[in-house]
């Protein structure tokens, strides 16, 4: 299982109480924050997101709503003496960005922070339970979207069938691959009388900013939650183009065409002060459609 | 008159929703913005403070918590596409990172941004009803202090009395200056008899971030508000010397040797949840002082 809370939901300029994009992916291990507007440490004190708990972190563009926070981040994580090593997925020049603010605070962060450049799509990150990619998303600057697929998951084992046919624990790690048992006196006994099958692994893909993409479905095909931003209302839909942006209704397509099981629209731009128009359009394309709306946590 | 209001009065980490460093000192004409610390214009909107009627921005050192915020209120004017020009007072480096992160957002400004790199004590603005100079403070790195002060304010002229004495209205200006009126059959109506004088110039001191330094004491002489920072309580007077910080006592003993009407504290530590000991402790030493409390408005 997969929960992802929502910390920032709004576009370039903060309004109504709206934070710039941020959100944090959480797996029973860890936990993976996504883009880091201004103020996002405060949002994670705000919701109880545990910055310690953050081991990996992934900037889709280097516009300032995606990534003013993250100094702000990294600083406190050092002054609260963090030792542990952080990762950073970012395009190339936020590393320049960072070691600059740094030299000139004659700051020096007390834990290794592991800079990888996003330089094409494909894998970035493999863990125990879930592998992270990134892809390339349309929009006025370099700007990546990424993908959370959860591997796929062991078979439980049911304590009272192994307790029956006598299978010593050495056999679990088989057990939960779905093999079957064979005895002493060689009978076999079958997987499926020792074990059920786990929960199918889940996938989140967020689409960062982008302009209306039909290439985007392929990249993000039949996840089961699909982040699309969508900064206006379908009747902005040229304005929407011009910044490199999508409407509602643009990330509803998006969500049909690949098949996604729910969608989740985000970015909003702040001429908006309510935002019950968005989803009302978006469901006339695609049923399955929410709001990211801040401090709420959506289980995946 | 001035006002002086807290955006944010924490130190390094955010903690118990006190916010980094960041005020607005307001006179009849504009706003000046002290200090800009992550999340300084979610602050202003919550505040109320607008920031087209801010034209000049000093940052007193680059230390994160008072400058993290600026990018971000800087792109934000850019974006509700403000004209007129700003003024950014500040240490040369911080000019190079802002040159930095407008590049790689391929952003430009809508405004001319003129930056005044902070290089000795004294002069750095003078308006038609105030002066601001800066003092180097003693902090781990480059750091400045400001000084604010009104300029001394024209006399209020009695409307009954001019009516009587058929004083010019070509005149007034003169006898807003103190200048006595002569008639035209040469008889001399003294100004005291027209005008009443106005309140004294009022001035107020940012100490920004420094160790306890009694010289501070000669170069905020007599200001009617004194802002010094009380990083800790005096308990802990060993770490504040080593971190080039202050403590509410030493706050206080700089207070007594300025001769300043009032004293205000500020960049409080996250380690201390309630404040009311910093008052206590530094009223023992110097009784007119209040805490820096976020959103309030001190009046000068």
């Amino acid at each position: 299982m997969l929960a992802l809370t929502i910390l920032g939901n709004n576009s370039a300029i903060p309004a109504f109480n709206r934070h710039p994009t941020a959100q944090v992916l959480q797996n029973f291990e860890q936990s993976f924050l996504i883009d880091c507007g201004e103020g996002t440490q405060l949002q994670m004190e705000k919701y109880r997101v545990r910055n310690s708990k953050i081991n990996h972190i992934l900037i889709s563009h280097l516009h300032g709503d995606h990534y003013f926070g993250l100094i702000g981040l990294l600083s406190s994580m050092a002054l609260l003496g963090r030792k542990h090593e952080l990762h950073l997925y970012a395009p190339a020049a936020l590393k320049e960005i960072i070691d600059l603010q740094l030299k000139s605070a004659a700051a020096h962060l007390s834990y290794d922070l592991v800079f990888h450049p996003l330089v094409k799509d494909g894998l970035i990150l493999e863990e125990k339970k879930i592998i992270v990619s990134c892809f390339r998303v349309q929009h006025r600057i370099e700007c990546w979207g990424f993908l959370f697929k959860e591997k796929k998951n062991i078979r439980k084992i049911l304590p009272e069938e192994v307790k029956k046919y006598n299978v010593p624990t050495s056999f679990f790690e088989q057990l939960h691959q779905g093999i079957d048992y064979i005895t002493e006196t060689n009978e076999t006994i079958l997987n499926s009388l020792l074990t059920i099958p786990s929960t199918p692994p889940k996938s989140y893909a967020y689409c960062a900013d982008t302009i209306y993409d039909e290439q985007l479905g392929e990249k993000v095909k039949n996840v089961d939650l699909l982040y699309h931003e969508a900064t206006y209302l379908h009747a902005l839909q040229k304005r929407a183009a011009a910044r490199f942006h999508s409407t509602s209704i643009e990330a509803a397509m998006i969500a049909r065409i690949s098949g996604a099981k729910r969608l989740l629209l985000g970015h909003f731009s702040s001429m908006y002060e309510t935002l019950d128009e968005f989803t009302k359009e978006a469901c006339g394309i695609f049923k399955d459609t929410e709001l990211a709306i801040e401090g709420m946590c959506y289980l995946i």
